[in-house]
Formats: structure tokens, C-alpha cells, sequence
């Protein structure tokens, strides 16, 4: 027996519902609503595949199942790899009616999603999130994209899939530092708009670190809230949206310096994190306490605090300012009026910035 | 002094102008609402630029102003072109406020708009068409895309442009053979939709072939509004919107099978819309004269007739099928009930699309 949650991101004629719960993928009848053609392609990788793909093609009855495994890894998002998808989807002939689903982290889901909304010009798409990070992030919200050479998720399209499918008992497969880089952005909720979450993560967190099961449903359930609520205020990132992308200018900057190859995404997102608190202090918006907090329970999650020391001041101010959320040339980044309190600005002291990039070499 | 007329596309929030007349470039402060950034890339191709690149740039003062030239030609409207344009945007550092500008035919118009689609998830382009084509056709209503090469347009997105500027004076430098190809989307429109203005070409049809410029400004004034009519109704061809295909199906499958590089878009459309009217005569559904008007039309037009004979029937049913109009399998054509009133179905008879495509052997 599986118990579900089910939230709506609500978003007019695109709102969509996300479903948590354990052993979803043994119950897929969840996933029927959901399909509208008789053509399905799902999209998986070498790591992700070998688990749960026949579970989920052999629940899919009554139409035509194709698959097609892609290598796991940030190195892979790109348009040679998208074009995979597209290969697949022309030779086994796809129509207008197919559905792509994703299953597999945030990489396959921004993949496959971004193939979706380019695929015939659009065509339906189902998220089926294995990884922590998918599952509280990248699967909600509609953002997909490939990455550039020149920069992290540069192509790409605000495009929302018909459902969101987190099964929480594929976490338990999910290497413990990939866990633990998911959790980066489950912490990221609390301190961008949810203080209350945050001191309920520091509480709960060697739970969380378990992966005791009810402690993980709250926690997913808690961050696909917060961000379906931001979401639904800014779909296409106009606005409030942009707080979503707390630690992210630091963070893409680190990944692009190691071209996607060393560090996870939620490690580099947790060390943005803290280069945003420490930014924030220095202006004198939070508290050295509020800064060591945040710190501290990134510390606890196992991530790292600190972008890494070989890249220099002025490559990483040069990676940041090719970042999306520079505007009109003025860097903007999104920083803490109080923890729980995230803004997007472009205006700070350019010299506070200078000194936490020098101080970090 | 030029006189222009403007008409709007009617898309809610999406709507847009599209501005006609002789000598715009001339005068391209007509453009300057419609750039909100500080940053423009123009995407031309290596035909057009020479003529009018130079024209446009100076006029835009007062912000960064890159350009692109590309290859010309149908055979470069792929993913690594459109690459070109990412790798430019990037190595310029175009942010999300940048508007590109499509200066020139129908590839280039839809690899722009594609591109503007996805680059940072969307941003800003306008649509400057220099092919009779292009201002007819493909620069209203939004359809962006590139070919893969197991079909065409199989990646794009519905994306809408900021305003469609056609100056109608740079059709003077096009080749006949171009400007001919042009004239089957704008016969399209009176045989689909609006049998007055096919009795108009009728009358008209000698004056236009000379380009004489007020002919040619209502020429592309009604193609126009009959597209821009359609497209207010349907703008993601979800119904009534497919009928501008017409045509589109046959010719498709001629452009795969000479992979895109023998006839223009416009000549293998003249072939495909004789093909759909004998089909539609076929099955008793227009009459032998109505289809020998349009042909008699099409031949004055110096445009082909009908495919060419290498293609044998069961491969030009083949590529057929890879059409995007396919739907759940069964084919779906654009047909005609009468003379000036097209339909979407797959409701007809099999047999007579066999008879047509070995009676063309």
C-alpha cells in the first residue's frame, strides 16, 4: 500500500499536480490520468535505468513504450545529447500526442523537458524525479534547459510537464553524496522564505541525514510547497521568482570553472549559498549568527562551504557576471534581508563583493 | 516618405503589429519601440547582408549592436547553425534583455525565432523579412524551428516576435525564381480561405509577377490578414490553424526527399497544393475546374505542378507519414470542400491517395 500527497502548482491552464509518496512507481495507475496519446517515450540514464525502468515500462499498457538511456552526468546536458531524444522520438515516429516521461534526476528532467517543449513545437511530458535534488528542485517549476560551454543553462524553455511524480522510495538507492547535495536545496527553502522550515530542518536533521522516511516526506512535501507558491506567483521568472536562485550565481560560477565535471550541483549551490550569507553579513543585512547557522547545517548535511581555492577573484567575477540574473550589465544577485528573507538586487557595494572574492584565495 | 500600414495579430498579451510598406528601412524608427534592451544581435545571411545589413546597424543607435551573418540556404536551418547564434549571444554576453532581429528570408526568421526562444529561456526578437515568402508567410504567426534531418521542422517552438517589419522595397533584388516561390503561400491563402482575393490574383496576376509595388502592397496586406485571421483563432494549431498547411504536407516530403536542397519551399508548396486539389477532385470534393484554376494559376506563377518523378509512391508515402499532421498514426491532410474553403482531415478515402501517388510515377 502507498500513500500519497498530492500538491497543484497552480499556474491557470498549465497548473499541474506533484504526487510524494513511497513505492509510487509500484502503483502506477497514478501516472494514466496523466498520458493523453497512445505514444510514450521514456527517457531514463545508465545509472537510474537499471532500477526502476522496467517497473515503470511494464505498468504502461495499452500503448506504444520506447526507451531511450542516456549517460548520467552534468557533462552529458547539452545539445548533442538533446538531439539524442530527438532521434529517437523521429525514428520510432513520435506524433504531436507523445509523451516524454523523465526518470531520473535533475539532469534527465531538464533534458527531456527542454526535448518536450521543442519536440513538434511541444508536445506533453511527465517528471518522474529519482533524486533528491529532482525531486524538491529541478522537477517543479517548468524550467528546462541544456547547458553551453560558455554557460550552465543557457538553452532552454519555461515549459510545465503534466505531472510531477515523486516516489520517495527511490531515494534509497540515491549515493549518499548525492543525497546530501540535494539536501543543499532543501535548506534553501528555509533560508530564502520559510525561517519556520529552517528551525524544523535544524531540529530534524540527523532524521533528515537517516533518510527516515517520515521526517523525508515532510521535508519534500514542505520544499515542493514553497516552491510551487513562488512559482505560481512568477511563472517565467519576472520577478519574485529569482529568489529560487539563492546561492545559484556563485554556484553556476564554480560548476562552469570545473565545466560541469567536479562538483554537484547542490554543492556548488551550497557553497553559493554561503558566499550569499557571508555577502549579506558584510553589507550588515543579517547577523554573523544567522550567517553561522546556515552555515552550520550545510556543514551537517556533509556540503561544502566555500567555492574551491583554485579558482582565482577575478575568473570567478567574470564567470558570475556572464550568469542570466545579470541585467543591463549590473550584476544582480539574490541576498538575505533575514534569514527566512530573500531579495533579488543589483544594489550593494560592488567592494563588498571584491573583498569575499579576495578573501577567498 | 514612406507610407506603411500596420495590422495587428490579435494573441492577448502576445499580440503584435506587423508594419508594411516600401522604404521602412529607410526609416527605421519604426522600430525603435519595439527594443526595450540596451543590447540588439541582427541575425542576417550572407545574400541579404550585404544589401541591407549596413542600413539597419547604422540606425540603431544608442545601443550594443552585434551582428551575425550565417549561410544561406535551407540546408544550414539545422541545430549547429542555430548553435552560431547561442555562441555569438554568449561571446557577446547578451543578457536576457537583448533583442535579436531576423534580417532576412524564411530560414533565417525561423532559426532566429527559435533561437530567441530558447536563449536564457526567452528573449526579445523582431522579424524583418526581405523574401516575399517571409513577409507573407513565415514572419506571422510565430511557428519557429530547424530541420532535423529525418523531417522538417521538427524542433521549434510557438514563440511570438515584438513586431514584423516588411519593407517591401527589398523585394526588388530577389531572384525571380524566389520571388516566384513566394507567390505560392500568397495563392495559398485565396485558395484555403478567401476565394474573392483568388479572383483578385487572377485579375492581377501579370502586374504582380512585374512587382508593381501597389499590387504587391495589397498582395501582402491580404496575405497577411488572412494569416494573422487564422493565427487569432489557433495560435498552437490545435484546429482551424493547420489549414495554412495546405499544400505543406506533399511538399515536405518533396523538400526531405531532396534534402532540402533542389526546390525552394514555395515551389515543392505549389506542387503539394495541385496534389491536394487533385485529391480533393479525386474524392468528388471540388470540381475539375476549380483545380485547373488553381493550376492555370500556379503554371502563370512559373511554379511547379507536381512532384518530381524520382520519387517513387511508397517513399513519398513514407516521408509523409514522418509529417507532423500525422496524428495517433492516421495521416491528416488539408483538403478542400470548395475553392476558398479548406479543411483538417484524415477522413477520406486511402485508396485515392495511392491512385494519386502512383499516377505520379
Amino acid at each position: 500500500m502507498s500513500t500519497s500527497i498530492k500538491l497543484t502548482v497552480e499556474l491557470g491552464e498549465r497548473s499541474y499536480p506533484i504526487i510524494i509518496g513511497a513505492g509510487l512507481l509500484q502503483a502506477p495507475g497514478q501516472l494514466v490520468p496523466y498520458i493523453h496519446g497512445s505514444q510514450v517515450l521514456v527517457v531514463s540514464n545508465e545509472t537510474i535505468a537499471p532500477y526502476y525502468l522496467e517497473l515503470l515500462t511494464n505498468a504502461l499498457v495499452g500503448c506504444q513504450v520506447d526507451t531511450l538511456i542516456l549517460p548520467d552526468g552534468e557533462k552529458y546536458k547539452n545539445l548533442d545529447t538533446l538531439n539524442l531524444i530527438f532521434d529517437c522520438l523521429l525514428e520510432k515516429r513520435h506524433n504531436r500526442t507523445t509523451t516524454l516521461i523523465a526518470l531520473g534526476g535533475g539532469v534527465v528532467g531538464d533534458m527531456v523537458g527542454f526535448a518536450a517543449a521543442c519536440y513538434q513545437r511541444g508536445v506533453n511530458f511527465i517528471q518522474i524525479p529519482t533524486t533528491l535534488l529532482a525531486q524538491v528542485d529541478s522537477s517543479v517549476g517548468g524550467k528546462t534547459a541544456v547547458n553551453h560551454p560558455k554557460g550552465k543553462n543557457m538553452i532552454g524553455a519555461f515549459y510545465q510537464p503534466q505531472c510531477v511524480l515523486a516516489d520517495t522510495s527511490t531515494l534509497a538507492t540515491l549515493p549518499v553524496r548525492e543525497y546530501c547535495a540535494g539536501l543543499a536545496e532543501v535548506v534553501k527553502y528555509g533560508v530564502i522564505a520559510d525561517v519556520d522550515f529552517f528551525n524544523w530542518l535544524e531540529e530534524n536533521i540527523d532524521a533528515l541525514l537517516a533518510r527516515d522516511p517520515d521526517t523525508l516526506a515532510i521535508a519534500i512535501k514542505r520544499s515542493c510547497e514553497n516552491k510551487a507558491k513562488i512559482v505560481s506567483q512568477d511563472e517565467r521568472e519576472g520577478g519574485v521568482r529569482a529568489i529560487l536562485n539563492f546561492g545559484h550565481t556563485f554556484g553556476h560560477a564554480i560548476e562552469t570553472a570545473q565545466f560541469y565535471c567536479d562538483w554537484l550541483h547542490g554543492e556548488a549551490v551550497s557553497a553559493g549559498m554561503v558566499m550569499a550569507a557571508e555577502l549579506s553579513r558584510l553589507l550588515g543585512w543579517i547577523s554573523s549568527e544567522d550567517k553561522q547557522r546556515i552555515e552550520q547545517l550545510l556543514i551537517k548535511c556533509r556540503l561544502p562551504i566555500w567555492a574551491p581555492k583554485t579558482i582565482n577573484g577575478e575568473t570567478f567575477m567574470e564567470l558570475m557576471s556572464v550568469d542570466k540574473k545579470v541585467l543591463d550589465g549590473s550584476l544582480r544577485l539574490v541576498l538575505l534581508k533575514s534569514l527566512g528573507q530573500a531579495v533579488v538586487t543589483s544594489d550593494f557595494d560592488a567592494k563588498c563583493l571584491a573583498q569575499l572574492l579576495s578573501d577567498k584565495e
